[in-house]
């Protein structure tokens, strides 16, 4: 359903099962995908720090994955989660709070 | 807010004004983003085509602006739309239609 071979990092967009709300969108590979499902966390690899990324581990806000989507193309993924706590770096629910309105 | 300068090519999200539920992901770059701000309808870049694609253009389908988000680092948006019908060239009102339960 999903060929890493042909994309080995697609973006994975993370929603709240319950409010619909979209927290962040991070990358997957192949490796974090299978911990993902394993685990029932979400995992991620980070671009920036070129490592596996179990979110949570460092803030103690895990994503427990309730649903896993693929879509048609199989080349994005979307996350269904009950976060522990705010998905974003700035304590914000999600990461998307800000409205663009142009440059 | 958005730097397309470091990445020329981002993700955007869509996700139904609405009911909440995510649509499709597809990729904006600088031209497809100031489209979408001026048309008010979604405008994204083509991988696979290398062109600019105004949604809808061809199926009729096209999708209306409600609000323009960006993420805390500026490099994803979230488009909250109104659609004018489905979002996948399937049919399916979503592109995410499928369960991913592992390889």
């Amino acid at each position: 359903m999903v060929d890493f071979e042909k994309m080995p990092l697609i973006p994975a967009i993370v929603q709240d099962a319950d409010s619909g709300k979209v927290l962040m969108l991070a990358y997957v590979n192949r490796e974090a995908l299978r911990l993902t499902m394993e685990t029932g966390t979400a995992w991620f690899w980070s671009r920036s720090r070129k490592e596996l990324w179990n979110k949570g581990a460092t803030s103690g806000n895990f994503m427990h994955i309730v649903k896993v989507m693929v879509d048609c193309d199989g080349d994005t993924l979307l996350y269904l989660v009950h976060p522990d706590g705010p998905a974003c770096h700035t304590g914000n629910e999600s990461c998307f709070y800000r409205e663009y309105v142009g440059e």
